[in-house]
């Protein structure tokens, strides 16, 4: 059976207008004599309706009632979708996750999906039926219904096509792929063809929306080809595959930028074993993530300055935190909100020497002051002031060849 | 165990306040030490909304998807209101009908309650929960998601008093109860107290919207003792109940009028055997429901008229198929939209005589024209000029002293 999972978005199911749209495009799939399994969406704003409802209720809502709650939102897509295939004379229903059912793991609100019983679903693909699925939800052991954390109903869409061992999983958004760097923020900005799950990890990690790491882990994980498109476009999109599938001479795929950072400094740190660890373990246990760090060499063996970065919205409760530390001591703090974080990502870096050099040389001609530096096999990111995003954007963009078609 | 069921309509979940209010009258019921079982309907307006889309997506939108759409309603509701008690400290949850479950018989959007299993429920309640059950829902031996059709979420509350043996159902609502006659038409209407099944039988079917027929009769079948009163007011409301209950030396106790009748005379049909059959047996198959029917005594023993009363909107499609009618001949159609049927209900009837004449009497001193009469055990009904509506009420009321308090 060749199987293709196509997952809807919330902004493809958002009017009904769109879900006929939605509709005609599964009917093309099913033209092409695929097996087709539909993963939908709520429509899209009815889910922050629902939550917002239930914050109304109680500021501190039960994550069981919540999940209950929000979950009716892709019933009702469900329903609409299958509404409208039956209309145009498809065998299709909806399948709700306790249905088939879908079983997860772990708690409310933050689940994962751990199995899918196949069997009425085999059953009704071999009878001809569209199944369309509640995405970003299942049942625990004891059926309750509940909703997955991260990833929501891409994740839901990853691991259905994971289980019935689909040929392909593709992923209906409101964007036509994944690009070379955030088209609203540079228009010469190029789609990409296809993209490792590697590379898409680090784009997804460091502000590309467009889908949650987890899922992209996932598929990584289960070896899913993944192609990102357009409901509303009719074009090709972006196909997320395993690097051996890629043949390519460009060394940086994307470029991605992040402007919600923000830099800490702690100078005149006491340069001694474990200050670092006594610096992230109160931040840690807070649940503040430290992304990037720079430690000084200490010019007199005694004191070193210790920089890192945070999200921005953590920089007060960090101020907080360190100023309370008793167990660290230090001359001056420095806070600093206006960062930016500028990463250049490509499979490419791995058997191409001088990357490094060439993205520090073309921020330095652009006068671009880098602050941190942080990297990995597939990765360079540096922190520059935010005010010089965009600069830095073109340039690398241009150095790299982002806007050459392949 | 004692148990009682709340029944909530969709005004008493219609906005997040409402919600806040019907959790705190739930909780007042559990310092009581009852059992408490709480059945609600969707938030109001929701049904109608969802009811909307998918219409908008097939004027022939499938009806197993419909029950998928329509149930999330009260899906969202139930989770709102337990989370809301939770949030008060009690143990609540919602409890949907394939959790239960709760299984129907029947078509989709058209089903109705078979069996309920009481396992999860009885052991809940035993654990001090209260479970918040979804209306106007089930599901079927496929497991799908079904509606019921006639009554809703009140059929629901009444089948599971019946199935849990709750001691009273209590039918929250946006009314006090039960009035003599509609609160809206003549303001001196006063509440009901106490009111038997068969009472509250004709005036369910004779327009007192507050509760469907079907769910009174399911109740006198169980001698489920029901008390419909307001969610918004603290106030004793009606108790719907058997007929030994009642102590009462009224002989009536409600009247109830209807506006959307119209009246069809057929003048100069052939008195023969058959003839009545012969323009009835069309209608029927077209499903236009006949309510009074008259035949004058025919004077010349060939030719005689018929009257019949029917829905005003079924007035255009009745002309068509009688004057299409092969099989019947008569001289005259004549068609009258501005008609009203008025009704005097009351168990006191059976053992008083003259009620019926009492009734014209008033109605004639008031110039009141009867164009058409029909009559029950316990009810009498007459056909009027719309326009006398108002003043036949006011005239039956005093009459039959229905304003003053028992």
């Amino acid at each position: 059976m060749r199987i293709v999972v196509l997952k809807f978005g919330g902004t493809s199911v958002g009017t009904i207008k769109k879900i006929k749209k939605t509709a005609e495009i599964i009917a093309n799939y099913k033209k092409k004599k695929y097996k087709v399994i539909v993963v939908s969406s709520a429509m899209s704003g009815v889910t922050n309706e629902l939550i917002k409802k239930s914050s109304e209720i109680s500021e501190n809502f039960s994550s069981s009632e919540y999940d209950v709650l929000v979950s009716s939102g892709e019933q009702m897509a469900c329903s609409l979708l299958a509404g409208r295939l039956i209309h145009k004379g498809f065998k299709a229903r909806s399948w709700l996750s306790w249905q088939i059912p879908i079983i997860t793991l772990g708690k409310h609100k933050n689940s994962r999906i751990n199995e899918i019983n196949k069997k009425k679903i085999i059953k009704y693909l071999k009878e001809g039926g569209t199944p369309i699925i509640t995405g970003f939800q299942g049942i625990n052991n004891e059926s309750r219904i509940t909703t997955i954390g991260r990833g929501g109903s891409d994740a839901s869409a990853i691991m259905i096509a994971k289980f019935f061992k689909a040929e392909r999983c593709i992923i209906y958004t409101d964007v036509e792929g994944i690009y070379t760097t955030d088209p609203n923020k540079f228009k010469k900005a190029k789609k990409i063809k296809i993209i490792s799950y590697e590379e898409m990890l680090e784009m997804a990690s460091l502000g590309a929306k467009v889908m949650q790491p987890v899922s992209i882990q996932d598929a990584r994980l289960n070896r899913i080809d993944i192609e990102v498109k357009s409901s509303f476009i009719k074009k090709s999109g972006t196909l997320i595959t395993k690097r051996s599938n890629i043949i390519s001479n460009k060394i940086v795929t994307g470029i991605s930028s992040t402007q919600n950072d923000s830099k800490v400094s702690l100078i005149g740190v006491r340069d001694k074993p474990g200050v670092a660890a006594a610096i992230f373990k109160p931040l840690s246990k807070n649940l503040i993530n430290v992304d990037m760090v720079v430690q000084n060499i200490s010019a007199n063996g005694k004191e070193t300055d210790l920089t890192f970065t945070i999200k921005a919205e953590d920089l007060n409760k960090t101020k907080k935190i360190i100023e309370n530390n008793k167990n660290i001591r230090f001359r001056k703090l420095l806070l600093k909100k206006d960062v930016s974080k500028i990463s250049i990502i490509g499979v490419g870096m791995i058997t191409t020497p001088g990357v490094t050099f060439k993205m520090f040389q073309t921020l330095a001609k652009n006068r671009i002051n880098i602050q941190v530096i942080s990297t990995s096999e597939i990765k360079i990111s540096v922190l520059i002031d935010k005010k010089n995003t965009k600069k830095a954007l073109i340039a690398l963009h241009k150095e790299f060849e982002l806007g050459r078609t392949k």
